[in-house]
């Protein structure tokens, strides 16, 4: 039994419309998923996430496993009720923040320990243990140990990470399946800029025959003409009848070409840390809000768009809740970049079904 | 013509249930105001407020002026349309602001002179102007320019006040009514902790003849068994068939007390300023989130209140997101202790009607 269908192919690109089941309920693909690092999108309740049609949020087991832990939320009933979110919610395995937050990381036989960034305290981190943390959160969709090879680096220092990673989703995909849980697990396919080293990941975790396939280690710092080419290569050998995911990746503009190379599922966090610098999405282009031009604006930030910040408040207003550092700055200008986002992405999916 | 209406004298105290007219609706009195000071009450939405039943909401003339003026809101076509509130706004004077918050003010012939404490920048408000700042906003309810004298304060410093106060209010009322605007204009007795003085500002105010009557000067530091005797001796004497508004008082057993003295309206930033920093109302006393204690606790922060943040969070979430510094913390527990006083204040109208 196949857990993700494909409605409907493009007639003019390698998009496609789908629908993946989780323990959670359907997801229509393609799909943006908002992130709530810390078991919340930040300045969002889950009924404003609601009201936008987010069909999925994304939280880190990196931040929830080291507060509050994961038994802590399994003994809540689960990452689900806990944060009061009835919908699919995919979780990262806590490998791009083990590599990226936190301090004194090494590598060892058995995994990875590092240092917490918020007390300082020594943890060790393994392909078993962060699908056990995954496992107590409940989430629909979980994600393997990895390293997400930053940029530049040399062929010799990706081939030796995809080679760990490689490693560590093996015993993931075999311990996820002794556990018989219904959540599903993603293989993560990594290999940095170089398009041989992602064959080599793709070869070998196909063979793993995994529930769906990400694309890990774009979006870490390269130019877009080196992170389009490895979309591009990678993307079309992933198992066609399973979706896949682009992870980290999240401007319109990246998502379109994306989906048209046969992308289905996406996160990032920018739509929110742009809100939060008041850089804002809009179907003529980035606006930012407190540009004194707005001052005096009637408008809403997009006359197009049908958010709750742009169906009551105008850019002098939200300008003004800006320049005076009011928290509900946050809220409604976040609240419009996701909105808008997943907007976006709805549009494309309408798209190739009318196509 | 009277804007107030009393429909019920409690048999039990001398508290009263009564309705405002105002020019965006009536209030059912007693009734607590949620303060937002630029604007916005801190980190809610206007439709939280809505949702818990909040009719109107005060807003500060010194904040407002300064930034973003008063002539930009009244363009943008009024406060009401600017932060989409369509229900009754109440707007201070700038008073107490001037005189707690700017920099070098000084009284001169005409009003006070002041340093903003934004940008520093040399303001002059006089009677005139603040209405006229008012009137700009269009608020439903609009407060003279006064001195809200500190405590503690001598008879003499008292006195001193008290005279430019009533000198300021008395200006205030004749250009308010040469205005002709639906707008009310409400009156502000002062008097420190001086029983005397307050009985000559009650005097001198009578004669103004105003829609409604406010007792300032009091929570200014001074201990409730300072504050309560001014309310109980100052209260009665203001006119019976006018709506009488205690000024930043907001406690719970505060409001209770002086509701049974005979006050209708209230304000206070406290709800709000409490809940970020942790601290929340409960029917069984204050709770302080961040509390050990609450760590793993399932609960609500009080099992009997039915707002959003207590029919879908636990406290262990919640210290959770205090803990964290997550902003949707600000917002969830603001948005209990706003309500929780709003349904403090209902539930005491509902028992007046029963009495």
């Amino acid at each position: 039994m196949s857990h993700f269908e494909i409605v409907k192919k493009s007639k003019t690109s390698k998009a496609r419309a789908g629908i993946l089941h989780t323990p959670h309920g359907p997801i229509e693909t393609p799909v943006f998923m908002p992130v709530g690092t810390q078991g919340t999108v930040k300045s969002l309740t889950p009924q404003h996430l609601h009201d936008i049609n987010a069909q999925i949020i994304l939280s880190n087991t990196y931040h929830l496993a080291l507060r509050p832990g994961s038994k802590l939320i399994k003994e809540a009933g689960g990452l689900h009720k806990w944060i009061a979110w009835p919908k699919p919610i995919l979780t990262d395995s806590g490998g791009f923040q083990v590599f990226s937050l936190s301090k004194m990381r090494k590598i060892t036989d058995t995994g990875v320990t590092f240092q917490s960034h918020i007390d300082g305290s020594k943890h060790l981190f393994t392909p078993k243990s962060v699908i056990d943390f995954q496992h107590d959160f409940g989430t629909d969709i979980m994600m393997p140990l990895d390293i997400c090879t930053p940029y530049p680096a040399t062929e010799e220092e990706t081939a030796r990470d995809l080679a760990i990673t490689t490693q560590w989703e093996t015993e993931a995909a075999e311990y996820w399946r002794s556990l018989n849980t219904p959540q599903l697990l993603f293989a993560i396919v990594q290999g940095g800029m170089y398009p041989h080293l992602r064959d080599r990941s793709v070869e070998a975790l196909i063979k793993l025959d995994l529930p769906g396939y990400a694309i890990g280690g774009v979006s870490v710092g390269e130019p877009i003409d080196k992170m389009y080419p490895i979309i591009a290569h990678t993307t079309p050998q992933l198992p066609e009848n399973k979706p896949r995911y682009l992870m980290g990746v999240g401007l319109p503009e990246n998502l379109e070409y994306a989906i048209a190379q046969g992308v289905d599922m996406f996160d990032c966090v920018l739509p929110t840390r742009l809100a939060r610098h008041g850089q804002l999405f809009t179907t003529t282009g980035k606006l930012t809000i407190k540009n004194e031009q707005f001052k005096t604006d009637p408008l809403p930030i997009d006359p197009l768009c049908q958010c709750y910040t742009c169906t009551h408040f105008s850019r002098s207003y939200l300008r003004h809740l800006f320049m005076a550092k009011e928290l509900l700055a946050m809220t409604l200008l976040s609240l419009h970049n996701v909105h808008y986002l997943i907007q976006f992405v709805q549009k494309i999916r309408d798209d190739i079904l009318a196509s």
